[in-house]
């Protein structure tokens, strides 16, 4: 069976211009070719990058934007060459859904690294046309970039996992933060801060969250699960904690001075930034001279990793907090996420919300 | 025997205040100690962190000041305890003198970064009296804080092994800098810079030298063993090797931009800074994470290290490049040092030079 040309109808909502205001959109998917999944997507979180892309925060949108990268659905339709999913499969779909397949960075199972790679929204796929995120009713995407939702992850609290929980889970791996008796700092408890102390716990570290909000302490601790609370602010318990930590992620992506993170350190300490602030950072070389410690960066890990966070997951019950909200209050929840206020990540239930237009 | 507390008269060359001018200085050693190693001092390098020292630059000077920690002479004396070494064995003393023996660092042989550990100048030592350097006719440590000079290094050219050869080792090692297959480029050639070449060439990784002075090409290439040169200040060659390199050790310690040198990783690419500036740098965020980069320090290894990496120069035949000069020449030293006139490290003839005052 060859793989069809012809295309059909999707629905979501769309920013068509840097307002970042969404409204209803119709769009054309491509049809289910040989190794496609068709998924119906159920529910869909709102990252942060939502909120760049579609106010074109970082100057590389393009409109209109159906924004949308954590996607979990089920699957209605597969390709006669697709091996591993069939329809009524519970999938999810992340970041990206293709790449070149064959360079240094996807032989190494980090298609994420991809200079080919086509991101799920705001690129190009490789038929040049224009893809669409998960804010719309379903999503076509070869079987390579689909995931497998396993049974025991609640459907809209495993939906942050694909961005958020990767972003984290994989920076935590590849920095070594992941082992018992070591002692990690997590800064922010937002989408990504809170999902980072339940995988960091759930791998045996200690970890403190880092905070500006005296608020915050109590839920840290008690809904959250971390250890301790580190008020930032607060330079006196900054300075006594200097020299502590192993290693801090940093999901903060409004600008804040490093230089204070650095001193947590121990020797050898890592501070990697999962955040991406658009503004550069100062930092003392000489602090991480003195140290031998790094300022690293980290996005979220291949498909391969990302399968084995899912799993991960599961196995140790790890899920977000969410709010679930309707398709129509998308952009009351991106200005609410803009200002901070949300606990601790907006999941649209698509399915039950999103109407044709 | 127990150690004496009696102390015997030394002479080198001292700064008094931060003009950074030395003149001979006379001054007392401690008797050697049950665990002791005394050394009569045949070479002594001088390192651009002398420079900073002598001159205030950090803040932390104390005056007067003995500089030097690229030590190398004839043991002459050694305490009733010591075990490995003994009079007529030619020994190198670097960057730190004691450390506390039981912290985390000491337990990990990193004694470099005990809190408690004592530099070889300018430093309290566990008697409470004051360290002083390798500009002078000895210098008495316990044993343990002694590295043995291989037979086949000239003692003169070994010398700056002890500063420059550990540091640049020590951060290729660490940060896996250091197998056949990868590409690593070298920020500044000077001291460090030069011997990083040889260090990473005999450890066969392909190396590039990066510089702002193109007449450092020929030289780079032809007596220091580079791969190739990459003049810094030319855009379109900077661009054309963006994404091509798998670590750069940043030697240069004046304020220079990173965010062209971060370009120039590849995925998971690492940035090591053993230049340690003033002053602070801007990090741009974004290029960290979009490929998953690291922005690091590191300074000397500990001695464990610092042996090992001797024992890798003696087996590879690895030196330093030295302009050996007289006691008396050392002010005249320091002013070349500065504006970058030596290649590619002065060596002080102690023995032959330095008279009592």
């Amino acid at each position: 069976m060859a793989t069809s040309k012809t295309s059909r109808e999707a629905h979501g909502w769309a920013a068509r211009n840097s307002s970042g205001v969404l409204s209803p959109f119709s769009f054309a998917r491509r049809e289910v070719g040989d190794y496609d999944v068709s998924i119906k997507i159920l529910y869909c979180g709102i990252c942060h990058s939502d909120l760049h892309a579609v106010k074109d925060e970082v100057g590389m949108s393009v409109f209109p934007i159906v924004p949308g990268h954590e996607i979990v659905g089920e699957v209605v339709q597969v390709g006669s060459r697709v091996l591993n999913f069939g329809p009524g499969d519970m999938a999810g779909v992340s970041c990206f859904v293709d790449s070149c397949g064959h360079c240094d960075d996807c032989e190494r199972n980090l298609e994420c690294f991809c200079r080919g790679a086509v991101m799920t929204y705001c690129s190009t796929d490789r038929d040049g046309s224009t893809t669409y995120g998960g804010f719309s009713d379903h999503i076509v995407v070869d079987e390579r970039f689909v995931l497998r939702i396993p049974d025991s992850l609640p459907l809209h609290s495993a939906a942050p996992l694909l961005c958020a929980g990767i972003t984290v889970y994989s920076a935590m791996r590849y920095f070594g933060l992941d082992r018992p008796g070591l002692r990690l700092g997590v800064v922010g408890l937002g989408g990504l801060g809170h999902v980072a102390v339940r995988f960091a716990k759930a791998l045996g570290v200690t970890v403190s969250v880092i905070s500006t909000s005296p608020r915050k302490e109590k839920e840290a601790i008690e809904l959250i699960g971390a250890d301790s609370f580190i008020l930032s602010t607060n330079e006196e318990q900054m300075k006594m904690e200097n020299g502590s930590m192993d290693g801090i992620i940093d999901t903060v992506s409004a600008a804040h001075p490093v230089a204070p993170l650095i001193h947590l350190l121990k020797t050898d300490g890592k501070l990697v930034l999962v955040g991406p602030s658009k503004e550069p950072m100062e930092m003392p070389p000489i602090s991480l001279i003195m140290g031998r410690k790094l300022v690293a960066g980290s996005r979220p890990g291949g498909m391969k990793e990302t399968q084995e966070m899912l799993d991960f997951a599961a196995e140790h019950g790890i899920t977000a907090e969410v709010e679930i909200i309707a398709m129509n209050y998308v952009n009351a929840a991106l200005e609410r996420l803009a200002r901070g206020d949300v606990r601790y990540r907006f999941v649209i239930d698509v399915a039950n919300t999103l109407k044709a237009s």
